[in-house]
């Protein structure tokens, strides 16, 4: 298997304050993001804090994806990191309806061993960071 | 508190074949390079693939660590997400170092809302990616 991974690090902003201080509801909408891309989860740690805000990841067989939340601020970040060939992006548009977001902001960046990189004419961070679309337009 | 947060992306190359693919090594390592950034362990999630692999996140107090080895390529892939001000390099090295690699490269992009980016004179990726330094001159 080549080493080629996407990378999707997105922002949301002005998130459902209460969605996004629910570990449960959190740990849904990361399970429900996974399914949707189709992935395998093979591990989980969700955290909830006091007094507000929830992090958590989950392992998948094609790598990992993570949340951050702030609900005093209504910002989320999330990170979907994807190999052998999974789509990433569905994953981030669902989380940014269940998040209930207001707005939101997505980047995706290549992950790899160089060789691998370069048989695809793919470049590392920073010749390849591309911010993929305005939200809108990708739904 | 405010939402800036530092994201290091390392890539490590030419690691020991046999380190990055012990599942107790990949997660004893990971667990000791939270410790030298100064982070609180709040939950974990490790998985060892079949025939190879290891896949693991960290989470933090402040944010989260993750890792992704291949073995057949000597490639490791590791996110080292901070916020509360913590400094994520020392956790770089420590890993450069404990997982033999031959070389490495590091990056860091910053995480947060708009505003709180802009009162610090900050702005998200891509115009604040940075190439940190070549690890050599890091050292």
């Amino acid at each position: 298997m080549n080493t080629i991974a996407r990378h999707l690090i997105a922002e949301y902003y002005r998130c459902d304050l209460e969605i996004i201080d629910d570990l449960d509801a959190i740990r849904r909408h990361m399970l429900a993001a996974t399914a949707v891309i189709g992935a395998t989860v093979v591990g989980e740690a969700f955290h909830k804090f006091d007094p507000q805000g929830v992090s958590g990841t989950v392992v998948i067989a094609e790598s990992h994806l993570s949340i951050h939340t702030w609900p005093e601020s209504g910002y989320v970040a999330v990170d979907i990191f994807t190999c052998g060939g999974l789509d990433p992006r569905p994953g981030f548009l669902h989380l940014k309806e269940a998040l209930g977001a207001g707005d939101a902001r997505l980047q995706e960046i290549v992950r790899g061993l160089p060789d691998d990189l370069e048989a695809r004419d793919r470049t590392l961070l920073p010749d390849d960071v591309q911010i993929i679309t305005e939200v809108g337009q990708l739904v």
